[in-house]
């Protein structure tokens, strides 16, 4: 098929809760206004504003759909504040969000190309509620752009997005140290540690990974490698230092939470 | 495009819990009957058999969608009793429910223009279990109609639908009784009072909300007007009178449930 | 519509968890190779590695599905070991899972028609991580699949299928001695004793189900036939022998769990 017949598809990120009627109002104005769309959930349950956590699954997720999608992230714990409602274009990605940082991490792997922040209240629903802007500003202002509307009439353009803090690890010689990012659905431990870090190591050098009291010999590449039960550190599938146990889960063995240290040494 | 190449949308309202193969199995007999269908999850997470919590999500999420959009309900406690399933048309919105209330608040804001029992057995499933009408009846009777089958292909005319009890408030001189109605993935506390009956107090008069020992003066806009952790009664996104905590979880706070008594007074 | 117009399915069945970025990640690399793909939640809520949980969902959910269907089932202990990826045809569904047993329950009600394993990197995606082979060769195959990919360019034809070990009842004379194989969101508990085993019985003689210290009298054909709140025995929507209480939980009552023994006498 030709890329115009191609369906615009429409991701969602939110911090509403899966189940929650809040996202189900939104995807009914996203397909009033283009029932074309093709609107796909990304994740409801990010921790009730927790934009880090937002800006972490925007930059593992949205670089791997289609060219010209549009992310719509909706964790905004500054709604009804001044805080802008932003458009960025970042490589072949779309995105519209609020701008409080929850972009800056896909933002500082592909620098934007456009940024746009989002006034033109001709784009809105007639009536904009003060809370709930994810229904009645980025929806309705998605929908318009899935429809071919060029996002400069969007608004002015800006200079730059709003960034959240790095939780980039400290390299030192022969030592890293690092932090817990996230924990998935397995007890898996992501870290903020990649291979791009571990390669400033000494090369052939044995290595030992940390986390409190415990000390793991090696990185292994895949769970398979060791018996059931036994906790290895690994490279996880987004290039990142994670903590598993085989077949169990390393996040109740270690106590383990988001921001707890990680150590990297030779 | 046209209306005509518009791909018609099914919403699934149930309380069979997120991820339940049961959802799944609607899924696929809807598609088998219409593979062109696009099929909306609203939410699965109605609490089992809880008629009003899917009349209240209906009637707040049911209107959002496109004309002309299915809107199923599968909350039926009476599933294998004589109740009715019913086909409903309420303004551009079409329902396929069991007729036990769960229609009656979107009934009330939009008196229905059609009502039909659903008793012709030539468009269920071939074989229909005594105890799973969503998927043996409700999709394929869906899957039918966004085929193009007249609703009054289903069966008799109906009068009217079965109507749950109100969840009105009371409204006194400068008071109001009211009630929870259901707390959302934030903690937010979100009443049965709405704008309409807030209009009734004296204009310009200071306002105080009261739940259990708390008092909260005056009603504000949006949650961005005061410091986080604070609690505030705000109009949410639906124009219903909620408690907030800034950033925080106000339900927690009050150990508020649904069906507990809030009051306005002036 | 023709049926070379409709949009191919693509369902998906994990133990990632609801709202896990992996998902999510799966989706985007689907649509990225075809983006008229129409990509379908089976569940994520598989408890981790349950092969035998998966084997009973993809069992029950995947023959509701439009013929031509491609199921993609990732609960996946092995990864990163030797165990091979498949693709299988059984009557008009196809599917791309792990050989692990996960598939064994479809395929003893129905034969496969083509097993393939898929060992052709040429499909994959470029990059192939050690952990996510959902993602980077599961997900890319589908897409190639569902464009009209014939299978066997996938790789060698296989012989048969891993098999987990079968959870049939045992069936004496006027006794079956079964097990629960697990429990739906309304707690009722679902056991492995269908249809085809109860009508060994004697015809007409009164029948007994037992489970722990409960005696259950009678097997009846829904929930409206008994009052609210006593604990039935009663023939689910997918022909198996279910204890359930009337709007309420029989999995609380009973405090059953996966695996507990059920028995039916006359």
């Amino acid at each position: 098929m030709s890329s115009n017949s191609a369906r615009p598809v429409v991701t969602l990120t939110t911090d509403f809760g899966t189940g929650s009627p809040y996202v189900a109002q939104m995807k009914g104005v996203l397909l009033t206004r283009n029932s074309d769309l093709q609107v796909v959930d990304v994740t409801h349950d990010i921790p009730p504003q927790d934009v880090r956590q937002a800006a972490l699954v925007v930059d593992e997720v949205s670089r791997r759909f289609p060219p010209r999608t549009i992310h719509i992230v909706v964790v905004d714990p500054g709604v009804g504040t001044d805080r802008l409602i932003v458009y960025a274009k970042l490589g072949q990605q779309r995105y519209v969000a609020p701008d409080n940082g929850c972009l800056s991490l896909a933002a500082a792997r592909t620098p934007p190309e456009l940024l746009v922040g989002i006034t033109n209240r001709l784009y809105f629903s007639p009536e904009v509620s003060a809370t709930f802007h994810g229904r009645d500003i980025m929806a309705p202002v998605a929908a318009h752009l899935s429809l071919g509307l060029h996002p400069e009439r969007l608004g002015p353009r800006l200079a730059a997005l709003v960034q959240i803090p790095a939780v980039e690890p400290t390299v030192k010689v022969n030592l890293i140290h690092g932090q817990v990012l996230w924990i998935d659905s397995f007890g898996n431990v992501i870290t903020n540690i990649t291979t791009r870090h571990l390669a400033l190591g000494p090369a052939g050098a044995p290595v030992t990974v940390g986390f409190g009291e415990h000390r793991i010999t090696g990185i292994v590449t895949t769970y398979g490698q060791s018996t059931p039960g036994s906790l290895v550190a690994l490279i996880g599938s987004s290039g990142r230092l994670e903590l598993a146990v085989v077949n169990g889960n390393a996040a109740s063995l270690l106590a383990a939470r988001p921001d707890d240290p990680v150590h990297v040494s030779w």
